[in-house]
């Protein structure tokens, strides 16, 4: 279809383009009689304000740039679900790119989104992610920019977080509490910051209860997946027969690891109690139903957004912006697979 | 941050604007070392074309838009996934809006894009859908329009759907073939295409193997949650105490009610067998595991995002496209929730 441009209107009228213009603005200095001509004509030819031209002269796109690891995932669809919402409700729409737990995906979308002008970024890192050269790009160009969930401490922008130590050493005291002596974590992969305080929270709650911490009770996972939960439990109970309680990375592993040990009448939680992290929602429906970590992900999407659009309305009035970390609090929900007691 | 022009470039090069234009497109006539030290110039001072000023040139913006009721539903979230990916491959970025199941929503959404000059739209329809001005605008526009899952027969545009009677009747014989007599459909609310045709598919497995159809064991949902599955279980045992079987709308309510008769002590597949209708993860790992249709939704996306390119790519040659509906199998998940035999 060809587009309908404000000359076209103002020939059919036989006005000027600046009075088309400004009676579309509604300006003062146009009749009320030629507003309603200029409007029902641009109406009856479907015109619509060229975008492009006014990106072109606003330096805005009213776009953002949302980088996930996945969205087949119930905590991060649940932070999409919340952020498109907000930035809807500011004027903004959410380009959505997922980069698969690819380090290379990622800092190719990062580009594609630079090249696009989007007006901010948002990422949560890929388990990949060990190199920073793409996040620093955002910094230099000086693209408003937040991180949330999976963060790279090293790299100085607003921030929204969970305290992934002090959730997991609540996760595994509350094993403790409940009798477990000799307590796997099935952690998540070396370089993600998340699955390094998780495992950091784990072996504090260890310390505090002077349970000696052993390496080969530690499992770690590649993918973190069903099917690794299901593997590792085989694992688990074959080389620690006298294991009694699991702490999980994230609930999807410990639905794995509930999946092998119904299959093979391995009670949960009377020989091994069993907490995942993150509170999916099929979690409440399992049998036995798992105990978890709270993980706000709808407050996590909302303040991720509103964070960078803090950051881009002082970025448009040129006022400097100091970057700030939200730190979100969580809480333990426990239900039947860890209540030994 | 000043953006960087090839004026910029070309004045410290002492060199014309359209020899740096050139060497950045690699034209054969720019000697390789002037095309060097543009490149190196323009990689020092953070160049980027501006999308803007390409988007006013091409009249592309390699941008689409997606709109579906939910982010935070496993069928939705794997036709994102798939769709996005695809899109990427394929030089477009996808904009994601969720209606919440609200008509007035997704006519706001529709008309955000086509201002925004998406080079094409797909759409899941919300369930309050039973209007279709917003969807002849796109058409009239000449916008490349595909609607996949619930769509409006109505329209005239590229579809990708399933053949939701035909699955509903194979889900509602594969329960009469166990034995079942007494069958309740938990059918979708009044407006989708797909909950019709799934009700349909009911009656006429019913009407196939002469049990008499009864609309008092049709309940219908509004919301379409867990929630509503506990509900309707619990009002289902007390309207029909001698009900055998449940065909539910989607495998999220069929989860409700198991959830329900798990905690209530009725047995299932015994007293009521169930099944689902979408192949949800977590049916999987339930107990009793949920009998269910799966609904080839990573397919969906791929073929969508296909289906829209190929008309964009019409659109931009000005060549005439014809719209075109792609059926997708489905197939029966037979699991322990449905097997009485």
């Amino acid at each position: 279809m060809k587009d309908i441009t404000l000359k076209e209107i103002a020939t059919k009228l036989g006005i000027s383009i600046t009075t088309v213009s400004k009676a579309l603005k509604n300006y003062p200095d146009v009749s009320a009689k030629t507003k309603q001509a200029v409007i029902d004509l641009a109406q009856n030819l479907h015109y619509t304000p060229n975008s492009f031209a006014v990106n072109l002269r606003t330096k805005e796109s009213k776009t953002i740039g949302l980088i996930i690891p996945e969205v087949v995932h119930h905590f991060f669809s649940n932070v999409v679900n919340a952020l498109i919402d907000e930035a809807e409700k500011n004027g903004y729409l959410v380009i959505i790119l997922q980069s698969n737990e690819s380090l290379a995906l990622e800092k190719k979308q990062v580009e594609l989104l630079i090249k696009k002008r989007v007006d901010g970024i948002i990422i949560s890192l890929s388990n990949e992610s060990n190199n920073d050269d793409h996040l620093k790009e955002i910094i230099n160009r000086n693209i408003p920019f937040v991180m949330f969930d999976k963060i790279n401490k090293l790299i100085t922008c607003s921030k929204v977080i969970i305290d992934d130590q002090k959730a997991a050493f609540n996760a595994v005291q509350h094993l403790i509490d409940n009798g477990c002596k000799k307590i796997v974590h099935i952690r998540g992969p070396l370089n993600p910051q998340n699955a390094i305080d998780r495992y950091i929270g784990y072996k504090k709650a260890l310390e505090k209860n002077n349970i000696p911490f052993d390496t080969k009770l530690v499992y770690t996972c590649e993918t973190v997946t069903f099917q690794e939960g299901i593997d590792f439990a085989k694992q688990i109970i074959k080389d620690h027969p006298d294991v009694d309680g699991i702490f999980a990375i994230t609930d999807l592993v410990a639905v794995g690891v509930l999946s092998y040990f119904n299959d093979n009448k391995i009670k949960v939680p009377q020989q091994v109690a069993v907490i995942g992290f993150s509170n999916w929602f099929m979690s409440q429906v399992l049998t036995p139903k798992l105990s978890t970590v709270d993980q706000p992900s709808h407050e996590m999407g909302i303040e991720s957004f509103n964070l960078l659009l803090e950051e881009m309305n002082c970025h448009k009035e040129g006022i400097p912006f100091t970057p700030r970390t939200i730190e979100l609090d969580t809480s333990i929900i426990i239900r039947e697979s860890s209540i030994k007691i």
